[in-house]
């Protein structure tokens, strides 16, 4: 067995009592969630360091609105100089330097997401956006960012009246050929791109998405552009540019989200990124279609890199919260018989409103660390060139998975994080207990990167006619098999619930069983509605939008909840076996208390008719909070990130909450003194 | 009519478009859901008073925390200064005076949620808390308090370590016969007061809460005491105490809740508050049981007060949430057909987002208003030591309505802020929306003045005892006729859906009956569920602890949600004509999207097998989205408050969307120069 000994072991105290009891090793448990060793130590390596630095130490009160910006942007800059990727890593494998990437991408997260979020899209994103989009023109750029870390970039596509539809933005990108530029502009206010992360106070370049227009007058449609913004010397912007921040947020306030609109700005004709599309000097749009295998590998990454980090973010929110609130339930208790106060974890109802969030927080973790790999796979298949099978089907599956999941995680976690703080009471509200920035700082997730909803109708779509197709029995366009199980349509239309315990729920065969009978009956039932609007006579267009209530929107969320249990049940199978009952426990908790919430589409749908499947799914799910409660503090050490990261004066791992409220409170700069502005408001008299 | 003319005509704009389908004058309604035109143009009087003042003007970037608070503290002042409160009031009746200072505190708290928290508390439910439980010789507190606003007060209640047990609290007041003194004394930290508004930095007394020991040992249980704690010239706090402030919160940093520690801190006996108990100056304790009618209203009123104020509170925060989201969909176009973008409201998706909300926000209003004349009435009847008929029971069950209301109240408020946020999109993320200050402001409504789920359980533990006795063919001992259809059980129970048409469901007897239909069966399950328990040998309290989840829970909601129901209903028969026809879709849209969260409870209960049930009823829910869209702008013009208040820059009433957002980035203070601290991560090259 591998050395843990890189883990610090926690230390003694109130929740020994319940450690002691677990069925595991919960550093066990942390190496299978994380899934490597090797990058599981470097998150130890990254927390160790800035733990020892004082400009990562947390500030009780919140710093103003333009001091975290400051900080944030001094973090970031110390992150480079700590070099936390091994040099090795620029030589490996894309998937294998990706991966590091993104681990480290997730350590910082969980301590500062605002210098997550400026890492990733000012270096990151942006260059692995000029190698796929880019060509050898643009390797200047590439090595600017990655290597040098000259440039921090921004990406310009949302504009202030038009988020979700690309297509209608009206920022131009006009070539001149008599000075071989493109001149860059904004028509108004509406059309200035804003929500541009690093904008606001940063960056120095930005990747402009502009409708490409030839000296014909021409509009070629959205094409991405390099565009300086600031001098790196002085950080003053470019004449021709309008460049403001969008001020204070609901979260994320380290981020320097800022607007931009553009007065006639020049810009050289080789930052258009050509790989694609070109324009000639004279003035010639040419098209380059080369290398599809390449193209689509982009576009898979374009589209999804982004979403899948955000997936793991939401997975180390979501581990975070529930840690902080199963720990607190340990140690706090409340009412009691015989003199005696029981722990709030031992209330069926506490144990409901917290377990399902730490099973969804294990399953996620599988489901995204294993569906990670998949997509890396295939990106760097398609990137080398090699021939890929069904490449396109493959990328429109992807696509739809991430589509659908994005929006499952990212409300999964936003829902925990609020039950995290109900659940720890009054003392969850104090800005100590770290559930609020936790929840703030996670919230913009729900529309950024593809509003979910908006997002949901996509993975919608390629469903549809998935199921179209089965229905009519062809061949399912998904090789990678997510919706294998419609070549049984006929066999799981006739299926129907047949349980008589408990027991013949708390098993993968049932959950899987049901979502499947489920996913069809979706299927069915939203296509039936799409026809019928059809046949009204309305456009292809309405009819949808009459069909998104109760239809496409369940059908995505089960979609997305089947894809979570067969990806985590495959990862769970290839586990230790001393980790297999428990993370078999959290398996069924979590597929029955999702179930739970398609219980009228299981009734609707004529899946059962008496009451017995409602009473006996529900009576499952308390069944199984009872089971894991004697593990559940082990699984949350397992989640849980050390303490530093943590940061939360409820959740620690001594468990010893009421002196570290103490220590909380008696900490803060002049607790204890009269309030400076005593003078302002005396005597009360006249109050 | 009445002259509506006091309130401002809104301003022309994109809106219009709305506006001008709708079947009815928003003026009209909006006199409607306040119910009392006096309170309305004090209202008016209030926001247009505060709107001139500079000191109540809005900050576009957070204020540090401190800053915070001492805005506050001036704010109260101010409007203590400002009289809003008509000289004739003082002598005016207790429910007259009582409605017209909680319209003061709606009026306040949509401005600054801070401001009304720290005014209620410090005069208000503190000179009412001196009446009830003290006597003549605590009316010199009162007069300082409400006459001279010499004191500020607070309320010591919860420890750190115990929030919800009162019982279990360990601060103690021990008379000391020599001096004629109680010694208030802590024993440690985790039985320190916190969360006491306004102790952390300004109050001058509080009302503290602790157990009450005589010289010869006795603890007679928790006593009300009035303990001064800073000289209020100077603001110093006195020896023997310590007090500090918690720090920061997510949301309510104006309020300085505080925690204190008394070292065996000295106070005279006459500061017990002895309306039912005392303690001769030779130390006996003499309990008092006359006047059992305005003991019994005095408890009705320390119980409900705070929380019916919490609800109008929510009505106001979710009719503001839902205003600023609705005008945004009014104006925020996405995608679309033939060139031709849609607004968001056009959607079916986002109308069933939205819809339900605006239609709890008015059905909320109605009933809130309705029920405080109940609860007022009852309390000034009790107060004045009238004969009340079953006093106790109506008590009880007043007690119960409101147990089981915050939660709804607080958490649909809640809902609907996130939903509005999301709604909204990523410029609803904007500070400048206001909708992310609305939703931590209302946070901690869920789990203050008594945690949601521990309050349901109290609702509860009522609706079974009226359900045992309904069931033995007793008495139903509800005065209010809040389950007078439990006499009706045997034919409830053999009632099922009847229904073919979606028509047959937009009617309130549908709604109601279903709902009758529906608590009767949750009450049977849940009955069930705990005689089974306790035929398994498990005290009362572990029975009912196994009954919480999916019964006392739901039941408890659906209860409220029912209460909301008749209430309203008979509300909206008191309007007039004109209004009728949208109340009643409004009423029909609350009712069916609230059933539809209970369809599992009525296919499991057999109240349908089929799958029309939850067909029709989720067909309903979408026609009545789309039948009140033409109103909707109009109903939130009489939900919204003006401008100044909302402070949205996406819900402005003029719909100007695109130039109110333009003018909250460019009016920020130094948007378009370069970051102060340019210099600390310059040059780039080093980034």
């Amino acid at each position: 067995m591998e050395d843990l000994s890189f883990i610090p072991d926690l230390p003694s105290g109130p929740l020994d009592v319940y450690r002691n009891g677990a069925s595991f090793n919960w550093k066990r448990l942390k190496l299978a969630l994380e899934g490597d060793i090797d990058l599981l130590k470097l998150k130890y390596k990254i927390w160790r360091t800035l733990e020892k630095d004082p400009l990562f130490a947390h500030h009780p009160v919140t710093p103003p609105l333009e001091e975290q910006k400051r900080i944030t942007q001094l973090q970031l800059k110390k992150i480079n100089e700590y070099k936390f990727i091994p040099k090795e890593m620029f030589n490996a494998s894309y998937s294998k330097r990706t991966r590091t990437i993104m681990t480290i991408n997730e350590a910082v997260q969980s301590l500062n997401p605002s210098v997550s979020v400026k890492m990733a899209i000012g270096i990151y994103l942006f260059s692995n956006a000029l190698l796929s989009l880019g060509t050898e023109r643009h390797l200047k750029f590439y090595e600017a960012t990655i290597k040098h870390r000259e440039i921090l970039a921004s990406f310009a596509l949302t504009e202030i009246a038009h988020g979700s539809d690309a297509r209608l933005m009206r920022t131009t990108a006009t070539y001149d050929p008599s000075t071989k530029e493109f001149v860059v502009h904004t028509p108004d206010f509406e059309a200035a791109k804003c929500w541009v992360g690093n904008l606001g106070r940063t960056c120095t370049h930005t990747l402009l998405f502009a409708q490409l227009i030839t000296p014909d007058g021409t509009n070629h449609g959205l094409h991405g552009f390099v565009v300086p913004i600031r001098n790196p010397d002085t950080l003053e912007t470019y004449p021709g540019l309008t460049v403001g921040d969008m001020g204070e947020k609901i979260g994320v306030n380290g981020i320097d989200n800022g607007f931009i609109m553009f007065n006639n700005y020049r810009i050289p004709r080789e930052n258009l990124l050509n790989r694609t599309a070109d324009v000639t000097e004279d003035g010639t749009y040419e098209s380059s279609f080369s290398e599809p295998s390449r193209i689509l590998g982009a576009a898979l990454e374009n589209l999804s890199a982004g979403r899948i980090g955000i997936m793991q973010e939401s997975c180390q929110s979501l581990a975070s919260a529930v840690s902080i609130a199963v720990r607190y339930a340990a140690t706090r208790t409340q009412f009691g018989e015989r003199g005696r106060e029981t722990p709030l974890i031992e209330y069926p109802l506490h144990q409901w409103r917290l377990f399902g969030h730490v099973a969804a927080a294990v399953i996620y973790r599988l489901y995204i660390g294993k569906f990670t790999y998949v997509y890396l796979n295939m990106v760097e298949k398609s990137n080398a060139g090699h021939r890929v099978d069904n490449l396109s089907e493959a990328v429109s599956e992807i696509h739809a998975m991430v589509s659908s999941s994005k929006p499952l995680l990212t409300w999964g976690a936003l829902r925990a994080a609020q039950q995290a703080r109900e659940a720890c009471g009054g003392h969850g509200y104090l800005k100590s207990s770290n559930l609020g920035d936790i929840r703030s700082n996670h919230e913009p997730t729900v529309t950024y990167e593809g509003d979910n909803n908006v997002l949901s109708q996509q993975a919608g779509n390629w469903l549809l006619r998935q199921y179209e197709a089965a229905r009519a029995g062809a061949d399912v366009d998904a090789p990678l098999a997510s919706v294998a199980f419609l070549r049984d349509l006929p066999r799981l239309r006739a299926a129907a619930f047949r349980a008589a315990r408990t027991a013949d729920l708390k098993t993968p065969d049932f959950i899987i069983s049901t979502y499947r009978w489920l996913l069809c009956w979706l299927l069915k039932h939203t296509h039936e509605k799409n026809e019928a609007e059809l046949a009204k006579g309305l456009t292809k267009v309405q009819a949808r939008n009459n069909c998104q209530v109760y239809r496409w929107k369940n059908l995505t969320k089960v979609y997305a909840e089947y894809l979570s249990l067969i990806f985590s049940l495959e990862a769970i199978e290839t586990k230790e076996k001393e980790l297999q009952p428990v993370l078999m426990k959290l398996f069924c908790l979590y597929g029955l208390w999702c179930l739970d919430d398609s219980l009228v589409e299981l009734y609707q749908g004529g899946y059962s008719k008496g009451e017995e499947m409602a009473r006996l799914i529900r009576d499952a799910v308390l069944e199984l909070c009872s089971e894991v409660k004697g593990d559940i503090v082990s699984v949350v050490d397992s989640l849980a990130p050390p303490d530093f990261v943590l940061n939360s004066a409820l959740g620690k791992s001594d468990g010893k909450l009421y002196q570290n409220l103490q220590k909380a409170f008696f900490s803060q700069p002049g607790v204890f003194e009269r309030t400076p502005w005593w003078r302002d408001v005396v005597p009360s008299s006249k109050l």
